[in-house]
């Protein structure tokens, strides 16, 4: 990542949900105020463990569209110590195309759909981002932090907490998770072999447009988000009825395909193109779903 | 391990040094006053972490003997919520083997000799272990708890710390660091192949009584902790001078032995002999040992 010295970079324990609290208990007095968007159920999560630490003010939500979409008309209020965005939301397929920029420190949880495209990541007052999608086994979680937005707040962060602490023994507050971290680094080796994010990004707008192409297409599927908020990482599209949805599922399983089912609380199905997987999936995919339709005739 | 059904185990993500604040937070009220034996550098972490939380009462403490014997004569006040002790000390070379038997809930630091040794572990109201001595890779802490001690702090536990939770989602409450796990499981039926704990526990004694044997018998080197209370995981010795110490580890390492370099707070030799190391390997440095004093004529 092209980062400044402003920046610090850890591998910490844990996963993104450690990071929902953590990020308020260390950047956040009990007096402040933060902006966060609610896309979903992860920035949901985030927001309400932030509530024990500070006051949040949720400057945005698509909750009343059932999370079809990302919020494009709100504003931040100046004072909030920090603007919290989750880039791309896993379980109703939508995704930050163009970041937002107000006067605050931006804060996102890129757990999703870091390392999949290009972004000006020196722009981000703290990143984090669990492993376990695009960076490697789960067990730790990426933290980017602005060095000058720590020791600021007045409350006692418990040592294993503060990120200063971190800092300041070089990651080597305690032992880390080193297995984990091992293959983060393999993977960002394979990455940078790959072509780097240049690379990621066209493969993934790649697969997602294969794919979103074939559901606008195909007449037994719907998409389920507005055509510019839809994620390159997650694919969330519904079937016409639901005895096709049923049939579907079948069909894709016996043809060897499984892992498409959507998450509980968004139904129907979902298909993640995460850096680790080839077009020719995708494309497989988009083929089983046109000889389906043809079945149905 | 025999637990009844008051007793839940987890495995959660981060180290020991996460449970030395995760513990107090969960079961530590402000006004409350935990007990604490002080035993070494990890005791003193964990009392460092707690005083946060609640009122922290130091019961005993081998500091003044530069920690090379667990204290046998103290009292615990029985409103403490709990006595928390480190059943070992990896750095001193010291090892709680009699278990301390007092009115209040025991809570125990059993991250480097868990499972090394039959132990009645129903006798605790909490026991943690972080993974990486004797359960599987850094990343993952074993924590076992007896569930009526929780729910009962007035604070605010942020969701990822709350013990309760996790038991309430079946330790799915984020996606746990599952190769630790994994690992773990496999270490677990490996103890369990080799014929259990008693297995374990006979061939860490056989281990340790080889090499404190030779320690006590060659005039080169000097035990450094008192024969009731040495430690049947680390085993640390001195030199008769610096210059035999420094000669002694050259030595060592061309005939092969690395890793006997003493911690750098307690200096000298430490040889760690977890349940891994196999009896062959002490027996060699035991030979070493030897023939490095015959050679010094």
């Amino acid at each position: 990542m092209m980062l400044s010295d402003d920046h610090e970079v850890l591998f910490l324990h844990g996963g993104a949900s450690t990071q929902f609290m953590q990020v308020p208990m260390n950047l956040l007095d009990t007096k402040d105020t933060a902006a966060y968007a609610d896309t979903g159920v992860w920035s949901s999560k985030a927001i309400q463990e932030a509530r024990a630490f500070g006051k949040v003010d949720i400057v945005c939500s698509s909750k009343e569209q059932n999370y079809t979409s990302i919020p494009d008309d709100f504003a931040v209020p100046h004072d909030a110590k920090y603007f919290h965005i989750t880039t791309n939301n896993t379980i109703y397929g939508t995704q930050w195309h163009n970041i937002p920029h107000t006067s605050n420190v931006l804060v996102a949880d890129m757990s999703s759909d870091i390392f999949s495209r290009r972004l000006r990541f020196s722009d981000f007052g703290l990143i984090y981002a669990g492993a376990q999608k695009n960076i490697g086994p789960a067990g730790t979680t990426l933290v980017v932090v602005r060095k000058d937005l720590l020791g600021k707040v007045k409350r006692h962060i418990p040592t294993i907490l503060d990120y200063r602490l971190h800092i300041a023994e070089k990651s080597m507050l305690n032992t880390p998770p080193v297995f984990a971290i091992y293959v983060c680094m393999l993977t960002l080796k394979w990455i940078k072999e790959m072509g780097g994010l240049e690379t990621m990004e066209k493969q993934n707008k790649l697969k997602s447009d294969l794919l979103y192409t074939e559901i606008d297409r195909n007449e037994l599927f719907i998409p389920r988000v507005l055509a510019k908020d839809r994620s390159h990482m997650n694919v969330c599209f519904e079937a016409m009825d639901e005895s096709i949805e049923a049939r579907f599922l079948e069909y894709a399983k016996a043809e060897g395909i499984v892992g498409i089912k959507g998450h509980r609380l968004a139904g129907a199905f979902r298909a993640s193109l995460y850096n680790a997987l080839p077009v020719e999936s995708v494309q497989y995919l988009t083929e089983v779903m046109k000889t389906f339709t043809q079945k149905q005739g």
